[in-house]
């Protein structure tokens, strides 16, 4: 039973992640995760925190010399900036007087969370609803992503626009158009995009919004290559491969849109033009002449790679900051306030994105082969 | 603890539904989710089969009297083509030598299931990833509107666009863009679009498709009203409201696109363009000038409308079918079969995106309010 | 993910099925879910309720000639008293005035249930925390059984003990304490018990308490023969194996009380009597010397019979009834009221606890396993 | 939606506890939770470990300024002994040559852990299945007592037998049974056992197990007041409060047997001697002349204490091992190892076992009383 709970504040003192359901015997390397958390927090868009946290994990259980034993795994990510606030955020009370934020930033939880949990202090909503937390599944998709490797099973990210700025919307979704050399081109690119004239272009609205003390959005694509033929299932609603994937990249913070396949665009077109022909070759591979459907039919996987993409809406926090409320006064104010942040996150979250998809798969292979060791899970896989 | 299960094969006896956890004491009328099930079953571009079944619900438990018990909830929709069908969908055993199905179509789940489930005759796989499943969301649907009803809330859908033909990408999101009229209208219109124009040029372009032997998707919209703040939560990344909206919504067959909000709009504006303002009256209450939103922030609810918008890809069961594989020779063949079928099935789409829209509010409303019978819960949403 | 539901009013038309979650192409025969159901019908003590309901399932969903589909297979049960019922169970409101319980019976969810759901009438509560309920899950267990069998898997069960009549204490728990021919003489006997001398003395007890318009509980056994080492697990505490079969058991109705292995008699002993030595043989083949853990070490199965007891208590429905409170007048009365009912279920409770265990077992072996077709999972089971 | 997830070996670096959907606004001390955490490693017959370890928590979530936030609270307790064994349970691989455990001892996850994860060093296998994974629930149960005491329930436990040293069986079950100066009583006993001549006498059997080399279990009893009437159902096998406290019962680790109300001694008995005589005084207010219920009817909890009966088998970890396997050569020994251990850990149990009744309250509270802050909650609780 794969499972995982995260926690954590953003200025706590870590971030706290327990994964369980994995199997005994699973190589694992911590600094493979640590990778990952760094591809996370590069990326060009990124404010001065990225600066401050150079996340790594440190393992608290489940590995032992390198390999799994089968037992909840925890992975702790230190949040270097506690030293500054061990008192503000400290869990015991504190004689201090303490500052309290009351103006709520429109488009984040402040106001919602405010509400729901009750509180005056929106400071006790943003630690939590903080995109930090993202950081976590980072380190949970490092870890799947071990896993994933021992059956083939790849995923990569890049992005594909960032405002008015990107690729052309019929961007064919065949697998060829995909190669290591173009995986390669995104890692290098402070965009997460392959294309170097569009990293450029992104790299210039950026700024150009940051001079503005505005943020920007974009959409990333998400990749899963390797994936087996027959995970997921019709048979209820909440067992489809696109379910989960629906649920698992719907989940991440500031995420308004999410397609599978040709998505949207395939609204715009007819039946005929759309679903993609199945070939079986004289060795009995199988293979489709195109993949609209983005790996999924009915579903469950169709041995062609995963393909989804997320909208990314602009980052709430504004250097110039929009209109709002005053929660302790109830007043409409001018401006809310400004929290140290960002301008574009769009390639973190498609890191996020890549991590989210990880989970969905790693839970899907241990339903359809079960297994506790790994050894007994190739058993299974390869039977 | 709010939970369904649905079972049921296309042309088998029935379909069946348990519902648990609604509170006792419950109001609730076999004419509405009737109501909601023809709803479902109308529309321009349905085919033959909608002739056929005049679905209806029987209460098989959890009702009395019209009221409910606090027990599960029993619903059974009968298949009125079951008669026809006795013999070849029996559960038992029979003498007579089965026709099979071997010729996949794509886009369906005849090539993955199949492949998953280890079938040789494809006719056990369509029977229950036929979208006739979708008919046992809508009775669920159309008992939790009764519910959400105690709250004051209210479920819409209609129809966006068909292939090419539909609103302006920019249509405003604001909750003054919705009114009663606009739903009567919807109701009224074979397309379950407000537009009396924008009705007939779609019905025009469903004809031409038939003609064609091709089939169309299009994009619906699902807006919720009167949905109390602090609905979902930040805190797990499955406990966010679009999370959880995102999963259902994407979980309905043919889903390609779920959107929230703006959607993928908001990634090609800047963040001073997309948040919306949050502002007081004197009376204290609260309201945004905008839903970019979509009525959640932070993964909880706002207060404005939820409105999330959903892209379904034309139904894969074309009259001119698309080459494939037949699973019994292994060959590539030039063309699939034909299962009769719709053309468009859009606005059908939409009523089953209420229903699991309307599911996902419901779960969320018992966990914010809890309570066992009607009065109870109403107690707690009071005080 | 194998998972049910259950749902039926014990006076509504049927009770309904739905399981989620096994293999396709695994061999059901409705005949043998028959047979289960009327082992539950059957055993001395049983009331005139068991004389008008002859069980048997119809299957509504997910088989198809005699083969799971891997779709929700639905099973319906028709409650035959149904007839005179219809009107004071109508699920649509009727015109008749109805009569209403408000009298408790001690013991029951009468009371309990009244409060909890809000309800004036106490048919409301007894129509769904009525053991007929039970059918439902012995249905569950006759199809279980069936998927368990391709494995080897069997399970049985006996009863133990009816008030003061049973075993001595201190039977011996060695696999080699039961036998074919003992599971024989269980099924003739009409308490479900291997001895004829006990079944003898129990009936006389029942008659005895009959008599006095007075009820008898008991105990049973239940065992699983062939269970794999290696299901459950010590990670987490909802994994073992021990926790999943504690649950499954100590929700029968009129449980009170449930044993694994030696039980409450393993705490009257020293360590060194209790623990189980191991031995391996020649060939591998691995055995222990005793079986006080009843087939579970570490929450883990280490391929001994599982072994659990079930301690029920008697029925609460009173011929002569105890005292009680009237819910309509809230005075204290000298007598609550008698619904026809059995004096002893500990036969019946017997078959219910094999179908819990069942469907635990069925889990754990998805769980290890995996396998989307029978096909599959005995490939993986092999390998 | 209340969860939480356990993890930690019993030589690495900590326990980690996270616990997620406890309201806002909840006042918690970690002294409170550190009190439980003592007294799960007090006691009579505890081995050196208990030395070792003093055990308490640090919150490192959900807490701040001694509230809660809503968010997931993660709780670290250390484990002192860690410097010792920091090489041997790296969670890198090290360089030198690690001394494995292949002698597996009867009782224990030894065998079977080592079995189902595929292991040769069953080190890989006790550093989680260990029983000190239990203070990791006994935080919990110190964290939901906070809770639970907003609703005015508590929580205590107590020792009723050591091997064949305890109360006679028919100890009266009803409510006047306890007194706030027992549980003083309890608290001050080093076995937790309000007698002191059964004290006395426990630690003297204890004794005598030591020093031949051998262990002892018992039973201990855990009791819940306050519990307001109404929470579980029966609406479903595991909605009943009774299923979800056998369940959580029995996955405390060395648990054989549980018992609600009168247990197995109800079974001895016929109906008019078990069943609980419901009265209402003249001020509306409900109780029962018995407790035999054990406060729960048809699995719903009625008003009166929840009584459960928890017997632990003796200590696998014997000074005179018992005869076994050694998993590396195959061979049957004479010897299996001893690990240093307890003699006796009934007491301590107990406050595991009031740390499980804790948590399967505080679930079925969320859930008929929701809300997100202590304030929302307790408004619904009044309401």
């Amino acid at each position: 039973m794969f499972r995982f709970l995260t926690a954590g504040e953003s200025h706590g003192p870590c971030l706290t992640i327990v994964v369980e359901g994995l199997p005994a015997g699973l190589q694992v390397e911590k600094a493979l995760v640590d990778a990952d958390l760094r591809r996370r927090q590069g990326g060009y868009g990124r404010g001065g925190r990225m600066k401050i946290e150079k996340d790594e994990i440190r393992f608290l259980s489940g590995v032992r010399h390198g390999k799994t034993l089968g037992s909840p795994i925890t992975m702790q990510i230190e949040n270097r900036d506690w030293v500054n606030w061990e008192e503000r955020m400290n869990a015991a009370p504190v004689e201090a007087e303490m500052e309290t934020v009351t103006r709520v930033r429109p488009g984040h939880a402040d106001f919602t969370g405010a509400i729901k949990y009750g509180q005056d202090d929106v400071r006790n909503i943003i630690e939590r609803s903080s995109s930090r937390e993202t950081a976590s599944r980072v380190a949970i998709g490092g870890l799947c992503r071990q896993f994933l490797a021992q059956f083939g099973i790849e995923i990569h990210s890049h992005v594909l626009s960032v405002v008015n700025i990107g690729y052309e919307e019929e961007r064919a979704l065949t697998p060829e158009g995909y190669s290591p050399e173009m995986w390669e081109a995104v890692e290098a690119s402070p965009m997460r995009c392959a294309s170097p004239e569009l990293t450029e272009k992104m790299i210039a609205r950026i700024l150009e919004a940051k001079r503005a003390g505005d943020t920007c959005g974009g959409v990333f694509e998400v990749v899963a290559f390797g994936v087996p033929i027959g995970l997921g299932s019709y048979s209820q609603w909440d067992r489809r491969l696109s379910t989960r994937i629906g649920m698992a990249l719907m989940s991440i913070p500031s995420t308004k849109g999410v397609e599978i396949g040709a998505g949207f665009g395939a609204t715009r077109k007819t039946g005929s033009q759309v679903h993609d022909v199945l070939r079986r070759s004289s060795e009995g591979a199988w293979s489709h002449l195109t993949n609209n459907a983005g790996g999924i039919e009915g579903g469950i996987s169709n041995g062609e790679p995963i393909v989804a993409r997320v909208g990314v809406k602009p980052i709430p926090s504004l250097a110039h900051p929009l209109p709002s409320v005053d929660l302790a006064t109830g007043e409409n104010i001018d401006q809310s306030r400004y929290e140290r942040s960002d301008v574009c996150v769009v390639p973190a979250a498609g890191v996020v994105g890549e991590a989210m998809l990880t989970a969905v798969l790693t839970e899907a292979m241990l339903e359809k082969y079960g297994g506790d060791s790994m050894e007994e899970m190739l058993r299974h896989y390869r039977a």
